[in-house]
């Protein structure tokens, strides 16, 4: 890909993805993919102002490794100074880029058992630091190309092609033309209209219904709203912490979810697909559920914790989104949920509350947030996906039809 | 490279190299070049008996970038967490291994006078915990190639082309042959019955002497020993911190070293060659220098802080040493030091001093060891060479003649 593009590309999510302000740190997580790309966001980092930026590398490769051959103990330990690189989190706010890259298929095989456990040690160690920085930071999930995961997109492509198609793709769907961040304004600009129209309709509870046999029916806070594209951190700095983002999302109501939904995408969860599966839910939990590939791996995922049996997130977004209009599946999460409409197990968003800044995390959970250690997105938009809005004044509203903007 | 020549080179640089034992930790460092081989490298450590292995990727391109725009205030500050995690190493005492394959030219037109600044104000930090891990701890350093080092070396051939040739010149200077395992152990048998033979000798100081002009005087410390490949770590492991290691080396007298000594290689340092330079020393301290190239870069490192422009190492290697006879200039000190006798700059080596484990690390810097934050070596063997040891009891001991053991 031509470098004054991809230096374009590093700009928007300098400025536009975390808005970097000037003086604050940034720390960038990166596989080893694409290490020029990093080298060039860096500098664009600073450019825009940072004061210090970091990159946390990683190699997906290593995982399985680690997983085989370290002891439980090993893996559940959160070592002294982990917690102290933590505090300086929560004391610094530093600005995170997520860049993915990854191999959809790189966890195959991976030891699932022992590494639910690792995460479920370590999590009550981490989520007090992860409480204080929740809603207060900015970050930025986007990608670059991977050349595992290039040919899993791409397989009759050499691999030197499929990397530059994928970027193509990632390049497209994320808006990077002529004027990615103009572009972005505007982006934001259409979501938020969308957002101000459904937070004007004070929706109790949706209905979800296709003839695949989805037939769900989802309470919504009273307190709560739907937010899209750029956000705002409790300091008070907007960002947009998805690139690309099509979706209009909201928290529900824990404990009020009744029906069944069917997923309509394979989700990659773990660096495996869960295929062809359905949840069924009463009184908002999780009961019952079943999948052609990798059931095990959805049961380890519902059961993780408590919290991740409960819905985190109902998410709105056309079955004409630019990226299902593509007619790629991504296998990535980042892109494949904006395909189309989807829920998420799991962790809600409290900043969907409306006045969260001064309610604080404990009081919006009281309200009907979800909290877990997970947050997994699911696709479960259609060509005839129709969704029902019943308003708290008792009027029905339809938001989807077939598939799209009602 | 073969995948079965790296898995021995692997194997080599576990088991010989840091010999780890059962559960310790290990810490390898590494640049991006060689994911695959550190992937092997990481198997191989905990197939030799590792508890937990940790890969610290670093991406030389990027240092330019952050010396470039980071404050003076942010480079030199050490953070808690950072200190929290010396703190670590100081308790766990993990197997560190650095993996070198970085471009001999990778930092040039760095800002030499901020990095030098940023590394003097982190020093006195830092220096406290590394002083209580020195000669505690199991260490290697070994190399692989980087793209930009191989093509360096080979220009005229392709990247693979350079890459693969290097990676030759790589596994056959670290005797990488049917049972390197095996091969180790001989050669630190001939490197230990040079080093009795010199302890034998009672050397009170080595006349160097060569056509070229060099002709200096350096003091050996009375309870000084010549070390060479296997070491013993203050637990009582063995290990082998350089593959390759071709040396009889020990720790001169600070404060008497008289005389002119000419390189005779290039030296690579900080990313950047100092060329045909000459230092000349009086009471032990190096008081005036020339280079044709870099003489500024040289400078900064003979000024680094007091003890970098005292001698901290005198090493022996016969001018027809396998690397100086594979006739590539590597510029890199860890291949080319051992191509020739060199001297170091900066901090001396306390376990060559006998019975150190006993007498501690102050004690031994009483003693004439030198203290520094650098320890840089340089080269000045040549064909006509000669090292001349004035004993304790008078003697005088040819040691070196035309480049080569006596």
């Amino acid at each position: 890909m031509k470098k004054s593009v991809l230096r374009k590309y590093a700009v928007l999510i300098a400025t536009k993805g975390i808005n970097v302000q000037k003086g604050q740190e940034v720390v960038i997580n990166a596989d080893l993919d694409q290490p020029e790309f990093i080298k060039i966001l860096t500098e664009e980092c600073y450019k825009a102002g940072a004061g210090k930026v970091t990159v946390e590398w990683s190699y997906q490769s290593l995982a399985k490794i680690h997983y085989r051959y370290r002891s439980l103990k090993t893996l559940a330990k959160v070592e002294e100074w982990e917690k102290a690189k933590y505090q300086h989190a929560v004391d610094v706010l530093p600005c995170r880029i997520y860049i993915e890259s990854e191999d959809p298929d790189g966890l195959k095989g991976i030891n699932r058992r022992k590494m639910a456990y690792a995460q479920q040690k370590r999590y009550p160690v981490i989520k007090p630091y992860r409480d204080k920085i929740e809603n207060r930071d900015q970050w930025c999930i986007a990608a670059v190309p991977g050349k595992k995961w290039a040919k899993k997109l791409f397989p009759d492509l050499s691999v030197n092609q499929a990397v530059e198609k994928l970027w193509e793709a990632i390049l497209m769907t994320s808006r990077v033309d002529d004027d990615p961040v103009q572009a972005w304004k505007n982006h934001n600009e259409d979501l938020r209209n969308r957002c101000n129209w459904l937070n004007s309709l004070g929706i109790e509870k949706l209905h979800y219904s296709s003839s695949n046999g989805t037939d769900l029916t989802v309470g919504l806070i009273r307190q709560g709203r739907f937010c899209g594209g750029e956000e705002t951190s409790l300091q008070g700095y907007t960002f947009n912490p998805n690139i690309p983002s099509e979706e209009c999302f909201t928290s529900p109501a824990r404990g009020q979810a009744d029906g069944i939904v069917y997923a309509t995408k394979p989700l990659s969860y773990e660096g495996q697909l869960i295929e062809n599966f359905n949840i069924r839910f009463e009184g908002g939990k999780a009961v019952e559920w079943h999948a052609e590939k990798n059931v095990e791996l959805l049961t380890k995922m519902l059961t993780m914790d408590e919290g991740a049996a409960y819905l985190g997130e109902c998410a709105l977004v056309p079955f004409d989104s630019p990226i299902n209009n593509s007619g790629i599946l991504f296998y990535n999460t980042l892109f494949d949920e904006n395909a189309a409409c989807h829920l998420a197990m799991g962790e809600g968003f409290a900043d969907c509350i409306e006045g969260f800044e001064e309610l604080g995390l404990e009081k919006c959970r009281e309200l009907g947030v979800n909290d877990s250690m997970i947050h997994v997105d699911f696709m479960i938009g259609s060509r005839d996906l129709n969704i029902t809005a019943t308003c708290f004044d008792g009027r029905q509203v339809p938001v989807f039809v077939n598939g799209n903007w009602a």
